[in-house]
């Protein structure tokens, strides 16, 4: 038995429609009968292992692309130091298919689009959404569409097209008016346009919160920290964990830290002010690009659990953002923009004594540094200019340098 | 025991110097007594459980960003009918956390220089070798050089840059000019400059074959095609079936599929005309920038071992790698056009009857498209511009389409 409700007033929707958003626009969440009995079986993949906790019926490696099973590793001295902590871990979703934490979602819109016999799927995407989709859309033959704004970056759209998605640009004012038309007209066609955080994809990112029960052996960190835009991400990993929970499985909850732009903060700053609803944001920029969901859909449903879970949320200026950018990439880990700013943002939350330094943190490296080469313009940049002649004196100064 | 000798001669040298290669330019290789006897053992990570098939003394995950682990999927029917093959499998080593396959040789750089007491790495590269060796660097600890000739990509700069690499430009009339003449001041400076196909990357790659082995619960496919530039990975995979044949773990090694650009194709020229050496190749251009080495050193052992072993040599035009690049993404997986060469040769062998339909064949996927997005101005680019006005009509003509 599986239920579509809203995870706020439990309104309940039938699961055969799969709706995105409830008609008030609160966050509509999956849930599957029996999940206190549910246990990991044995399996080659993480969905076969987990397979009680999961709503789908159609699962099969065809469709997959080999997301997650990503690293969780311990940060280095250096790191630990920036941030205060004795115990810091980066889970480093860059290592996914495409680079980006999207990947786990786009699988399961994937089972999802095969068990109702959709051979459609679509998105609205300047980025990493959309190339994730366009990816699983084409391991599992499916026409793919993409409606991107005319600003999204030319690489991006480059990958799509090239896994053979059609592209529309749609030149518009304003991009929250240009999403709200493509939404309109695809709801006439009976087109879904899968969101962010519609509630099949959250139960792809639900299992990253099974691996990590299962990398950790049940010794789940104190926090993980999630940089925020639409907010599936930490929508998944929480439910993921509740689940868990439901299950007998674990004892506790983590606790999340919500972490979003200083620019761009809708939830955030709502946290911060003790307010129930999103203050959404617009006409603002941020070198963050990935994270630039202005007004949420279904972010109420962060901010209520964030009271009722006593999770932390914090906010990064761009200038944080670069600087942990920078620290990151001389660690080891070169992330985008966006996947940096947990790292400052953890780093203020100690500072400020929220967060101890015996308490065990995880950072979600979102995405790949190689996504956004046009933020790396506000990074230094150095290389010795140097000729047949030159060379070792550069090389000796280079070895005391 | 660890032994260093020649792989053409068996001249040994002492293990303690570690030369990148013999004095006259063949193939060192390490080798580990008992390894009749070497076992896998428990172990979280692939280089523990193969600990004793390892020459390092100085392990441990404080070194590692978690490379390897990389998924092996089959391909779907799309590819398979391109291919003409019933069973053919993708290797995605752009999931380590550099997004190409050169992170298990830095590690296995980064181990050996720990265990030496070396403070400093460095490397001669454009590309992704630098990349990796950046990262690896800073995730231990060590000052990083890298030498780069004038013509390397900015972008790639970049990302060796935030890793905090010390990039030197040499400007030289030839790249193999400014090769030697680093090569010859580093041997002054008593620097190791790390080679793509010296013998302690190659214990890195290794580790891959060891996966495989893992992976196919030992029914190990028959051929591996691996796109070959330096020439350290194909060496690498075979030396770890060679080793897993030695222990009695399998019973037949897989064949390798030798594959080159045909425009810079050293090796691949020399094993079709029966030739014992390397075909030096300059003042080429090909669209597989990541595979570039006209005249590698070591490629001899390269070419005995073909015929040794019946291994397949087959080239590619830059029509085929670019259409190849295109089907690759049409089926899920986003490449650089150096990891995409491996399909059309494939194709061609079959075509050519040197491979048999049922005989099942991976893919080695080197390199993520991310990397060399210059080469995606040779694709075919097709967005549809909309407006307000126009989008239901795009989107009626997208879904018909």
């Amino acid at each position: 038995m599986r239920k579509l409700a809203s995870t706020l007033t439990g309104l309940e929707y039938p699961f055969g429609r799969l709706e995105e958003f409830a008609d008030n626009g609160e966050a509509l969440e999956v849930s599957v009968a029996g999940i206190e009995r549910a246990r990991p079986q044995p399996g080659r993949h993480l969905w076969e292992r987990f397979a009680q906790f999961l709503p789908f019926k159609a699962m099969d490696a065809s469709a997959s692309l080999g997301e997650g099973n990503t690293p969780l590793l311990e940060a280095g001295g250096p790191l630990r130091a920036f941030a205060g902590l004795e115990r810091l871990l980066l889970k480093n979703e860059t290592q996914n298919p495409t680079w980006s934490f999207k990947d786990r979602g786009s699988l399961a819109c994937v089972f999802m689009a095969r068990e109702m016999g959709e051979g459609v799927t679509a998105t609205i995407s300047t980025g990493n959404m959309g190339h994730s989709i366009a990816a699983y859309g084409a391991r599992a033959g499916l026409k793919t569409l993409v409606f991107v704004p005319d600003f999204a970056p030319q690489e991006k759209l480059m990958a799509m097209t090239m896994h053979g998605a059609a592209v529309i640009r749609v030149r518009a004012p304003d991009y929250a008016d240009m999403k709200k038309v493509v939404l309109g007209l695809a709801k006439a066609f009976g087109l879904r346009i899968v969101s962010g955080n519609g509630p099949i994809r959250v139960e792809g990112y639900k299992l990253t919160a099974f691996e990590f029960y299962e990398q950790t052996r049940g010794e789940l960190p104190d926090y993980i920290a999630v940089p925020t835009s639409a907010c599936g991400h930490i929508r998944g990993l929480f439910k993921g964990f509740r689940e868990l929970l439901a299950a007998g499985l674990i004892r506790r909850l983590p606790r999340m830290i919500v972490v979003q732009a200083a620019n761009n903060s809708p939830i955030v700053s709502a946290i911060k002010q003790g307010k129930q609803h999103v203050i959404p944001f617009s006409n603002f920029h941020t070198v963050a690009e990935a994270i630039t969901t202005g007004n949420p859909m279904g972010g109420d449903e962060i901010i209520a659990k964030a009271y009722q879970h006593h999770w932390l949320a914090e906010d990064a200026t761009e200038a944080e953002i670069l600087e942990a950018q920078r620290v990151l990439a001389q660690a080891g880990w070169f992330v985008e923009p966006a996947a940096a700013t947990t790292l400052c943002a953890v780093k203020k939350l100690r500072a400020a004594g929220k967060i101890t330094a015996s308490e065990s943190v995880v950072l979600m490296l979102t995405g790949g540094g190689l996504k956004d080469l046009d933020a790396l313009k506000h990074q230094p940049f150095s290389v010795t200019e140097s000729n047949l002649g030159n060379v070792r004196r550069d090389l000796e100064r280079a070895l005391r340098g």
